[in-house]
């Protein structure tokens, strides 16, 4: 292991997120949130400013990595974050508790948008800020930001990081450079993002009489922080919600608009590319593309259809049915966590699609997580060829994928993947079983599995216990450090972080 | 595709079931069941004779299997006795709608046990003994009992069977010849039930003053009887019961008798054929016994604790709690599903404890369903392995199982085989989700989860809806077809029933 590089990149890291947490001391200032709040973000960025600049300091003999130097970087990256972005919330009294604090900042750079807060309307806007600004920070990868800036590292290593960092079995390089792939997929990301911001302000954005019929306080005249803030949580398919019960209130007109940005923010950012460069024919041949497509419309058909027959429990009108419809498939299915609505009382079919929607996943290299589209379409590519391989032993497979013969190495490595992922989940459950406050919260099994599944898929709230309108404050810190973990893994694709705790890893080289 | 050879074979299975209905008949008549019960067992065992004997009467050209055969024949064989198998419930009236009949052989015949009969004190003596026996005759395969007979196959065609129809990644052959290897197998499953009988009927069977406190009639006179469809039922680790509640009833000798003798039956036969030889040593090196002896033991200790910490919540006694979590332990890892308590209200650890080990399953090459030990083995082993590849891209893996070096094939096998484990779990949810009786027997996600897990792992009883205490008959028949299957997909390690399914393998070869 090259401990200076790593700590020299650690260093980096550190650097970038005391600048990353200037917004929201900026933000803590605008709203004269008082001296607490502005100490809770300077304590940090200073400590970050010092150890990182000291630790970046360090000349490494080798300025290149190797693979597993790569993964197990990008596992401790995440980790560091999480350690120190955690500071505000405590500082601030807002979650004053380290783990959940913990469990808070990792669901947000993690994009998973689990929250164990309770009541939304005592956070303040500084602290709602740095949460949804974390989902936009992790939702393209750490480290793929870092890469624009670093100008020392070679190819090959930068290889190794965005391959541990990106989502998908494969990682394709737009440009020929990694850094120069970097720059294009934040610009789009970027641009993406103030789209969606300038068109949430072209409209109503939150339903306010709504609000107050139900006892809550009003939220005028802070449009502009509500849009960024959805933005930021839709760009990264975070799903942090900052006005009570997630979207419920907002108008239909920004459920309409976030719906579509988030089917938008599922896609893989290399159409986006090659929509720039005017190849439009590509992008529809895409096979991931067109599942996805599918997937998506068959999804939003067969919830509606189950709504729709059952109008007078679930009290929805027709547009209503289509809109939580579309809102939650494409919410749930790009692991965003967004809620209009409370699913968890929804028709058993409609909560069949979502759960299964919550394996699932977007596209690969989207800032959604799951299992993603591309390996769905290889496992099932790669049954076939089982099949006529057991019908034939001589068959010699033929089968594509994305236009290229689909390799037996990468068949292998999804269903690895996939078996990997269910162990997981069987395994956090199992964990989550051992609460005590099991039995007080009336945490049912399907509880405990759809909180591991929301976390490992990353997209937040699950159901019953742990269902839209309720929170992960149930769970004790054992059970919140478990879960913690299992955000982590399901964020980096398990590997990196499995190798940042093998023994072998840590050997000199 | 040999069609003549199909048909031979495909007569000779027909003939065989129809020996083998002769047992309930006898059974009918030694209770003087009256005309139609006779009947019920005359009419198929003639229809049944005369096909088969025409059937097998035909000389195909072509006197072996390849490989897709097999499996397709293997697939067709279950179908069709499934079918036929179906026919005594409809007669005699006592399960009068075929598709419910087919579930409960098709259940009887995989192992599986789940049932759709909500009053079980009404079945006559004969129909609840081709229930019990149907999972004896599926237990160990029903073409591992034809190879028995068949005199003229060669011995690559029965491989080819044998692959097809034995649980587990692996087939070890015992003898050199598959037919010895078939006999000796056959004679350790037969000298086993016959032992289990014999200790059954050494002490108390069943607690009549508690059935008669309970409201039901007495069962003293039939303690042959019940000893014969318990020796069936765990030996084939089926799991149908045949007085009311399952086990609830049965004395604890007898709760202890069949606990041990499931967890005897959820081991390899080979290694009893060791044992036999006096290589007793040897039992002991093989990993899958020692991973199997370790869950067992980790698993009844840790329901046990949840059990024992929650007295007052369930209502036992520490010895109850010991006897229940042994029980239920070894009932639903080996995927019997014999119930002594209604383990659906639980604490949620043993719950998720059991709901595990219905993915688990037991040892491959035993009576159980499941994903199996072996396989659970070399996944874990496969993930170390991929993991150090990571690591080190040039590191050759020197990993072994069961002391062979584990083959790359075997390892990717192995994942495809969890990954489309999952999906069709996943896929009968789905299914299970269109049935509009959902809303109204309250089946949530969990009961339609369990179902399906309860199907594909041949266990029986799931949970909440389809708990121990209830029945698969609240579902409608599009579900219970669904469910049919899934237990066969289960039961023949899915990839010969998609054979059956995919028209290349009808193609003229």
């Amino acid at each position: 292991m090259n401990y200076k590089l790593l700590g020299k990149v650690l260093g980096k890291i550190m650097i970038l997120e005391s600048i990353l947490m200037l917004a929201p001391l900026f933000v803590s200032l605008i709203y004269g949130e008082g001296l607490r709040h502005a100490l809770a973000f300077i304590i940090p960025i200073c400590a970050l400013a010092i150890l990182g600049f000291l630790m970046q300091r360090t000349t490494p003999k080798r300025r290149s990595f190797y693979q597993k130097e790569g993964f197990a970087l990008v596992a401790l990256v995440w980790i560091v974050m999480t350690l120190f972005g955690a500071i505000p919330f405590v500082i601030s009294r807002d979650v004053p508790n380290y783990i959940d604090a913990c469990f808070e900042i990792m669901s947000g750079f993690t994009t998973t948008g689990a929250s164990i807060i309770t009541d939304i309307t005592v956070i303040s806007h500084s602290i709602l800020f740095w949460r949804s600004f974390s989902h936009w920070i992790g939702g393209m990868g750490i480290l793929v930001f870092v890469l624009i800036f670093i100008p020392e590292s070679d190819d090959g290593s930068s290889m190794h990081l965005l391959r541990a960092e990106s989502p998908g079995p494969q990682v394709g390089k737009i440009a020929s450079k990694m850094k120069v792939t970097a720059r294009i997929l934040y610009l789009i990301y970027l641009c993406l993002t103030a789209i969606e911001v300038i068109v949430l302000m072209c409209g109503p954005l939150i339903n306010h009489e709504a609000l107050i019929a139900n006892g809550y306080e009003s939220y005028e005249g802070d449009k502009l922080f509500h849009a960024l803030l959805t933005a930021f949580g839709s760009a990264g398919t975070g799903g942090f919600g900052f006005i009570p019960n997630s979207f419920e209130y907002f108008t239909p007109f920004a459920q309409y608009v976030v719906a579509i940005s988030l089917l938008i923010f599922g896609c893989n950012f290399a159409l986006y590319y090659l929509v720039l460069l005017g190849k439009i024919k590509q992008v529809f041949k895409s096979e991931e593309f067109k599942t996805y497509l599918i997937i998506v419309i068959c999804a939003v058909f067969l919830v509606f259809i189950s709504l729709v027959t059952k109008l007078s429990t679930v009290g929805y009108s027709v547009e209503e049915a289509f809109r939580h419809s579309l809102f939650q498939v494409s919410s749930l299915m790009t692991t965003t966590g967004y809620t209009t609505a409370n699913y968890d009382i929804w028709p058993e079919l409609a909560k069949a699609i979502i759960v299964i929607l919550m394996f699932t996943g977007a596209m690969a290299g989207s800032t959604a997580g799951g299992i993603k589209m591309s390996r769905l379409v290889i496992a099932v590519k790669g049954t076939y060829v089982n099949i006529r391989k057991l019908i034939n032993p001589r068959y010699v497979s033929k089968t594509k994928f994305e236009g290229k013969s689909l390799e037996e190495k990468t068949k292998n490595d999804v269903f690895a993947f996939i078996t990997l992922y269910v162990f997981i989940i069987l395994l956090t459950v199992l964990l989550l079983s051992f609460d005590p406050s099991n039995h007080e919260a009336e945490h049912g099994f399907f509880s405990n599995f759809s909180a591991s599944l929301a976390c490992i898929s990353n997209i937040g709230p699950g159901f019953e216990a742990v269902g839209p309108y309720a929170s992960f404050a149930c769970y004790n810190s054992f059970s919140k450090i478990v879960l913690i973990f299992t955000m982590l893994l399901g964020r980096l694709e398990i590997l990196p972080v499995l190798i940042l705790f093998t023994p072998r890893t840590w050997k000199k080289s």
